[in-house]
């Protein structure tokens, strides 16, 4: 992006402390020189104390936030909770990309076993292999003896499906049973709406 | 916004920071519960150096950004560099609502004469009045013997008409000049697609 599209161009040059905030708000995903300045704007003109808190926020995640020693996902101790919580079924453990995907999965109410958190997905165009997603301590994990079907949650997404077939064919030759969500037709859509792809495969999935 | 909304729900709970992370981006005017847990996961998964950089930038801002003292921008030092500015025209000022606006006037290259920079618009509905948006020392700005014209340049929204006619009406009194942006048809488009709105403005205003 081209410093002059910004806006601490010249005339606004002599604070570089509005320009370096401007910048730092780029690193977010999904903002832009545009939002950025809007944001910078709306923080110092309106709202100093959430700017302050902001980056109160950000350092003590950056201190705090580590990744559980069992399923990947963040959290402050060593082992999260989810994993400690001796009412889930340990035989199951269902592979998900995001702690916001575990988040989807956990909010249906219709899962009591254990998580896997992959913290991304394959994706050779940007880099990502195997070991960027932690399939070895995924593999490693699934071996503990305990469990015994590893669901696979990794999204319906060209990259997501790649990530499932990955996996799968890694842990087939541990005995395990391996299972992926059902694709179909989304509960209260109607046909007409709903793309080919996803017809047919509900027709082959039929029950 | 409930907290069951949020990404951290239940089996997220474990990482307050990481909950703490979402409220406090979720301070960013545009940013809902969802691109909060996306910036948080991108963030704490893939740039903890750019969660920092942010942090100490919003510090940084906080602390060193206030209003010049003549035209009301964001500066770091007691009057912008754009104000000390000598090869600029002491007998105009232009008034606009943002930094940004600034930016956008001073890129034309059509313009040598000062500012005044609102911070805002009048917006009776939000409790913004005229105090809010620094009218008087705008008044006081207008009336240092140098100025001869003011350029109201607010946008030509709602809010930003009112706060044109509310300046005018005040300035008035004074013996300045009192000119407006001209409204008419953009360049470079169709007449097809301008809104009649603004080609009655333009025709009324023709040249």
């Amino acid at each position: 992006m081209r410093a002059g599209l910004s806006w601490g161009v010249r005339p606004m040059a002599d604070s570089n402390a509005v320009e370096g905030l401007i910048q730092g708000l780029r690193r977010l995903p999904g903002v832009g020189v545009k939002s950025a300045s809007r944001m910078a704007f709306h923080l110092l003109q309106h709202d100093r104390n959430g700017a302050r808190a902001l980056a109160a926020a950000l350092t003590h995640a950056c201190d705090a936030v580590r990744h559980c020693e069992r399923c990947h996902t963040f959290t402050e101790a060593e082992v999260c909770s989810t994993c400690l919580d001796p009412r889930r079924d340990p035989s199951r453990l269902c592979v998900v990309e995001t702690p916001a995907d575990q988040s989807a999965v956990e909010r249906t109410g219709a899962y009591k076993g254990l998580y896997f958190v992959l913290m991304g997905k394959l994706n050779p165009l940007d880099g990502i292999g195997p070991r960027d997603i932690g399939l070895g301590k995924l593999f490693e994990r699934a071996g503990d003896g305990m469990v015994e079907e590893v669901i696979l949650a990794t999204n319906f997404t060209a990259e997501g499906e790649a990530t499932a077939h990955v996996i799968s064919e890694g842990l087939r030759a541990r005995g395990l049973r391996i299972t992926r969500l059902a694709r179909g037709v989304p509960v209260g859509s109607e046909l007409e709406y709903v793309d080919l792809g996803t017809i047919a495969h509900a027709l082959v999935d039929r029950r």
